[in-house]
């Protein structure tokens, strides 16, 4: 069994440790919060120890691998004493908000080689995965151009904007580590727009509530983008790869497979509300990725690398928006000579 | 060009004279009704003749095919009269409601072998002639069995019901074709109930408003129709026949591609009102299939033998229902050594 | 915590004990198992106590609620005594094959009223129950008939069949069950007929590979069910209520999401391969409704009055298939005063 | 009956020629065609007369009005032609390549206010007149952003792609209509990028084989554009908007609905091919619009201003795509003071 340490009891923490605890290869060893309560609780009610203090989680021998689900700005500092420690680490995304803090975890990889996974659940998804099985067999052929619409159901609060980096490394950031992953291509020149449309909660921080961007690659493979920080009918998510041979993309999962046949039409099901009814299953098959990365002692499938790769196309989004020209992107993830 | 004449000029008439002027193969050349200003109307429309004696249509030399679109209880004797006059006739479903007159036809056309078509529009509607597409090239392979649903969007008045044969010879008669064309089987057994759930009117008149039956052929593939004459969403229609290999089946059309996502779900758009709006290209194409048939001198896809087959199912149909036991059917088909 | 004791460690008992070991209210605290190793192996994944003789199980007074998960022969003795042990019973269906042994467990439960829970798992289905909350809420409005569709994806081993009851009472009761509880209407005649098609073995067995049936109660609701022990596509489960105002239904439920835009046409992804896969959310929110009884010391949602009134109409389909004549059936649900 | 002469006799004059044929209210009165055998077998077919010099049709009292389908570089001399005769004109699209030609026609119909259509057909899709019904009602709401993928079947020869403008002018200037026409807005500001992925002979004219734009207003609305030559499932044609309240979009039309279970998914039918299998219904709505302004006396839907605009844009993307740069647009249409 592979003892875990949870390093935040909040709501994502609670997410993973209910599927740690579901899990027949892992069990929570520890929780740390700032808060001694949450950590008490959630130790509680899985049968672990809560800390009050992060030194006694990197000191404790019999600890695995971490899970940093702490606010941001702890995800380099606790990264970092994990992987001193020779912890395997599941980072919640995103590492920092600083590319080059980030960078300095990937070479921090290079001297402790641990597992270190950054936490881009959606790659996990079925539906996802089975588009990128259908581009990896070559079922779509040369791939020419994509399409990504992913809508949350509301404005968060001003609070987390705030601290959020922006859309573009909050939201945006998810589409581009798929574009990334479900392709192969490493994008090397980004236009993005970003647009105050609905909510002034998030104009007074600076933000955007609607944002689009197109990338491309130097073989001209081209992407767009559309981003909303509102949704008329729960979380929206769609892809769509376009190839030779085929095109693959991804709808929306309804909550049932209902269809009413009404006098006006036929109606199908609501989706689900927001990422945790959408990606439960994908929260599932990433922890087992993790766990089997701990196991193996290999990376695992997201890498921080990855995290790297998609803060620095986010990066390029909101400089592009802000000075609405072409930004040019020198891929760090072919510089470091990966993939 | 075929030069044809339109017995009777009410809705259905009127609707098989929009399609043949349509044509390049076909004009209306004698327009005749008992209502002599209703003939005129239409004749006029389209450059017609209106004549207001059926025996001066078959008496003229230059007609070369006859639509049938006339109340019912002339279909026998105008058929009999174009046919002995070597005349082409197109007959509007049924042909009779009593199986001794429609047989009567059948033996004629022996003597006197002009093409003839029975007016089974529905098997000319593009998705439903994929179906047999795959059934024929045996995609679907061995044929397990079938289900038919078929709904009206709402009761005739009591004078049509009075006049209509009842439900069984009036509406499953289309979907008991249709079993018959889409599987190449013939069935030897049946069980039917109807039922009186909304309308009294049809009560009113000892027919029934909602019915079920289930036939079987000697092999054991066997069919499940349910049919209404109410609706909750428009003309509905669906047909799926399982097989070994795949199952295929036919959905209803809606009006529209476009889709709402809207917070209880996405919705599609309405289906449409009734026939003449669902099966619109099937006149067409069923014209198509007759005046190619009168061209070649041939039998057409729909025969009067199919209109006998159809109406002996439903005969066996209503007589199931009648005395709610099995019903044993010998193929008229079969015994005319027909398919 | 309620504790519970598995009877059977056999596929579904492992399945049971998965949730209950992932559920927050209950743990396993005995297994049994005629294989000591089995029950050994399960007790022991979930830090449970191995028995070697039910006795063990209703004599532990710590046991609050009992799985039968053991073969079909044990169901009743199983129940009866852990009735009167004053446990609460989670009874595997079906609880018998003769419909007087499962009538004796409901006349004991009148004796000694603890919950008692027959496992219709599709019930707990999301998309299921949305059509009886569709129901329920008058959104369909009257209902005028129904259609069930449901297929296994391929046929059961001849030892499996010889044991089974009969596809009617093996494989139609889900259907029959489900038929009952959305519409809340019980049926009054049923004709079903079954055939051989496919399968050598089921019919060495004297049993059917494909079935139909039509149940219509006194109001003249009905319902056609189809019934194969083969697919071409996975596991299909398909439902549709026909009312005055709308009709609902359940499609089948793809693996994933994903459409692939071909040269021929649009491609949705694979069905679930069987009921494990399709109907593993359905197996957890049943355990829930279970839990909840117990708890609050209720009936569940489905009681042995379910599993009689489902036999029932499964014992009327065997009869009528074998006799091929309408078989009329007196509701014992109505009889006992229930729903 | 309104009387039209037909300029031009081949692919697309011939598909209006039947339209108009099968219309109550139109017939064709005179055919020219630079190919006097062309013109002549067209008048045939229809009981026109032929005429070998474009004068004659500008000189015949009787003509109504002007159908015209010649080569590009005809359209704005004809028109000018027609619209000094008195004559309504519908002119294909584009009217010309050159924005100040179109410019020149648009001042000439404040001089002589005939009918004059654009023919933008895609407007008269029944999908895409509902998007704009859903639009017009409210029921989306306030509009926040939209998409638009085109993609045709395959790369047109080189000599077309030589006289075509280029894909901006050629495909793209259809969608750039309907955005503007389905959301009422005028686009300010464009960034547009072309490629040549696939097609060696467009790539040898100068030409993009794909392309994708993203256009915006001052409110901050905005537009991604997808398009391709080349498809890999027929002839592809999406659209979506997305508001406040809800979002509309049109799905691929496909050929029936007929439904394959397959073992490895559900599969729908194929795509039409190309814009007359797809939009053979709007081609028939078009021209009823056209109809009924001509004997209105009044503008139809889609006007000169229209094709200005449209063109205006299309310039844009083009110029935007050639420097990689934002490229702003004043919006002719409203400085004509349209809309």
């Amino acid at each position: 069994m592979i003892k875990i340490a949870l390093m935040g009891a909040g709501r994502i923490g609670a997410l993973h440790a209910r599927n740690i605890a579901a899990s027949d290869e892992a069990r929570i060893h520890v929780v740390y919060d700032t808060s001694a309560a949450a950590a008490q609780a959630l130790a509680d009610r899985y049968g672990a120890t809560a800390v009050d203090s992060a030194d006694r989680v990197f000191e404790d021998a019999q600890v695995d691998a971490v899970f940093i689900c702490s606010p941001t700005d702890t995800h380099v500092p606790f990264s970092e004493r994990a992987v001193r420690s020779g912890k395997a680490v599941f980072c919640e995304k995103p590492i920092d908000l600083n590319l080059e803090s980030v960078m300095s975890i990937v070479a921090l990889l290079r001297e402790y080689p641990v597992p270190f996974m950054t936490g881009f659940h959606r790659r996990f998804d079925a539906s996802t995965r089975r588009i990128r099985e259908h581009v990896d067999t070559g079922r779509v052929g040369e791939l020419e151009f994509m399409r990504v619409m992913s809508r949350d159901p509301g404005p968060p609060p001003p609070a987390y904007v705030a601290r959020s980096g922006g859309i573009f490394r909050d939201m945006t950031i998810h589409d581009l580590d798929l574009c990334r992953w479900l392709t192969g291509r490493e994008f090397t020149r980004v236009f993005a727009r970003g647009f105050n449309l609905f909510d002034a909660g998030t104009k007074a921080e600076g933000d955007f509530d609607t944002a689009t961007a197109t990338l491309w690659d130097d073989k001209g493979f081209s992407v767009v983008l559309q981003n909303s920080r509102r949704s008329n009918g729960g979380f929206d998510q769609r892809i769509e790869v376009m190839g030779s041979a085929a095109s693959v993309g991804m709808e929306n999962v309804p909550l049932t497979q209902t269809r009413l046949i009404l006098p006006d039409g036929l109606k199908c099901d609501a989706l689900p509300d927001h990422f945790p009814q959408r990606y439960g299953g994908a929260y599932v098959a990433q922890l087992a990725e993790f766990l089997s990365a701990v196991k193996e002692r290999r990376q695992p499938m997201t890498t921080a690398v990855d995290g790297v790769a998609a803060l620095q196309l986010a990066d390029a989004c909101a400089l592009s928006a802000a000075n609405q020209t072409v930004v040019g992107i020198e891929p760090i993830a072919l510089s470091l000579g990966v993939k």
